[in-house]
């Protein structure tokens, strides 16, 4: 693309900075310059006039399985268990590369509409998944798990292994209650040769805490601890069900936890105390979870979620305020997929940014532009999406170098005769 | 318009019948025919393609406060005496009928974007909110109150007493704790001149019920039955807190309950048990509630929040399923505002429609429509908006015969001028 002027716009940073109006520069992948004086930096292969709107870090995804967006409304209205055992497992266990191929790039369209421009990623067959993510240009930061033989585990995260690439990965494991002994062993030999972060679901269900506990005499949060699993890093996805000595090891290793209000709604699994996790300084992120168990990608929709959630769960309409959340769906989530560059607007970040469009009745009036996006707003504010040198949505059209009826039709064609 | 021939949609008709791929004729406000022999209900003024997209009933948001855009995102994260009475009440008391006409408008525009194609509406300056709602062409059920003298209500309710009108009106009451007995007195004699509906805020928080209780020693619906105001029907708005002898009243007189699941989060209210209510036959709708405490009129947020907190509420991911869900967002919705005519879709009905556009990622891919609209859907995949023989909102556009930039400028000069 280029060098890119975005003139006029109201920017926020999230670095703390109040919302200003001015000028950004792109050029390449990266923000050249900032500021009121952007002349000596052309000349612009794009101008694009901002009137006025928003120019912000795109959200980031810090949890999801795009490829489940196979299993959208197929199965809904289940006990969890049922759900999960006899809907998901069963179609998961034919699903081809081809599959995870199309319905991978079919949730990236989705992100990309809600202003998503990284996503931390889990789910098996990995080369379809990256793939997908290369063709799509979506910033991707990767699970890997015991999926694949470990040489070819260890030769991915080798293959992206350049921080400033489109995709990183790291290790981690699916849960405590679905690993074999080898699964455990090869991640922690991993784990320990890459030094790399460990991410794992963790205590989403009170009935998975349970059965850890009589299985283990642990939580899950203290079996991963355990095997010094968390010795460089990482977190938990969902912690739902969390006790005093769980905090304790989030606390002692700097943890993330991503919080899935969506998907713990949906599945009936319980509210998160974030309110809590921020009040001890915990890197709380969000994730929309697998678009089977939520069924959307729309982080506006989860940062709703987290907010009115805790209000509810605190009884107490001040509980979690727009900002925090605002923030856990931003730079907290970049801390989390270790993508500190592309956290908040500076020169020499990756222009991985949004435009939202402030001319949109629910951004209207303008009171609070923080409270309008995270109470108000909406994926159809969303006007142009920018990742990695690239816009890739604007105006509600998609720039991903595919044909977008073609990618619905063959995912269609997939579903149908994955389910018949 | 004149006719309209939508061609080669999928129809939902909203009255159990199976989605099927058809064409629909409207013609002025109604519709003229529905199915695949539609020559000779031409010639046509417009024929819209609609690709096998959805065409659907228009949701009906059954609970609004559209003035209090002004409102938005100028005092959140409260809690809900000191939102109430220390910013929400002294603005109001300074609100004027040009602010609350501007407001209105600004509101009918979000609700056009969201496929809303009827509101019952409450607030006060009621010649301004009809002025608006008129001008706008949003179909509208307003529920009068003693703001203004007796003779002044019970005129706005005989120039508006078409059915078949835009506008028609009902009367209420704020709630059991604010009108004086004058008040009282007053709708009771209206209520019974002309054998309305009455509806009011009710039950909407525990500590709303308990003063009732105190002071009255009967709940807010007991105390309202025991003035006979249900006797032409009606019902209650919120109805988080509802005893058995409430549930009592509620099925003796029919009444309808509007839940407001955004606000009642918000604000912490809590969650109102509508599984309980469907389960014993209630006419459960949904609203949005005013848009200082929710903060939007998104349908599709409201519709996820009912599902979504019934599953939390009930540990039970298989309660209060999508189909129902969207029931109570159109028909049980067409049915508190008596809005017969525009609940489904049917020959002679109103042409109050929504094209639903399948080609986004979101609504991709196809196992079952309605859940995608209830649990993937967002404002985004509204494609278009008819009421009243006009379509309104098509592809991201506007037509209501108004500057609509021209509303946000006005809209913004005067929150300033109000919040300063």
């Amino acid at each position: 693309m280029g060098k890119i002027l975005f003139k006029n716009a109201r920017i926020l940073k999230m670095n703390g900075e109040d919302i200003f109006i001015s000028n950004l520069v792109t050029n390449d992948n990266l923000i050249e310059y900032i500021g009121d004086d952007y002349e000596p930096y052309g000349p612009f292969d794009r101008i694009i006039e901002c009137n006025e709107n928003l120019l912000m870090p795109g959200f980031k995804n810090a949890h999801t399985h795009h490829p489940m967006s196979i299993l959208k409304s197929y199965a809904d209205d289940l006990p969890l268990h049922e759900w999960l055992f006899d809907k998901v497992f069963p179609i998961e266990a034919k699903l081809s590369e081809e599959d995870v191929y199309e319905f991978t790039k079919l949730s990236i369209l989705e992100c990309f509409a809600s202003g998503v421009t990284a996503c931390f990623e889990y789910y098996f067959h990995y080369y379809a998944m990256l793939k997908a993510s290369e063709e799509m240009g979506m910033r991707t930061y990767m699970l890997l798990t015991p999926s694949l033989p470990e040489e070819e585990l260890a030769a991915i995260h080798e293959q992206y292994s350049d921080p400033e690439g489109l995709i990183t990965t790291c290790f981690g494991l699916h849960s405590v209650y679905t690993p074999t002994p080898e699964f455990y062993e090869m991640i922690i030999r991993l784990v320990n040769k890459y030094h790399t972060p460990f991410y794992i679901h963790a205590s989403e269900t009170p009935n998975e805490v349970k059965e850890c506990m009589e299985l283990r005499n642990m939580t899950p949060v203290q079996f991963v601890e355990s095997m010094d699993l968390f010795k460089y890093g990482g977190g938990i996805y969902h912690g739902v069900v969390l006790n005093d000595n769980d905090y304790e090891i989030i606390k002692k290793h700097n943890l993330t936890v991503v919080t899935c209000p969506g998907s713990n709604t949906k599945l009936a699994s319980g509210i998160a105390d974030t309110e809590k996790m921020v009040k001890n300084n915990v890197n709380v992120a969000i994730g929309t979870d697998g678009p089977a168990s939520n069924n959307g990608l729309d982080m506006f929709k989860e940062m709703w979620l987290v907010t009115g959630l805790q209000k509810l769960l605190h009884n107490d309409p001040s509980a979690m305020d727009a900002k925090c959340v605002l923030e856990m769906a931003t730079i907290n989530g970049a801390r989390a997929m270790n993508l500190t560059n592309s956290d908040i607007l500076e020169v020499n970040k990756f222009a991985d940014i949004i435009l939202i469009d402030l001319n949109k009745p629910n951004m209207r009036p303008i009171h609070n532009i923080v409270k309008n996006l995270v109470y108000s707003g909406s994926k159809d504010v969303v006007k142009l999406t920018m990742v990695d040198r690239k816009i890739v949505y604007e105006d509600g059209k998609f720039y991903v170098n595919q044909d977008v009826d073609e990618i619905y039709k063959k995912c269609q064609y997939l579903a149908d005769k994955l389910t018949k």
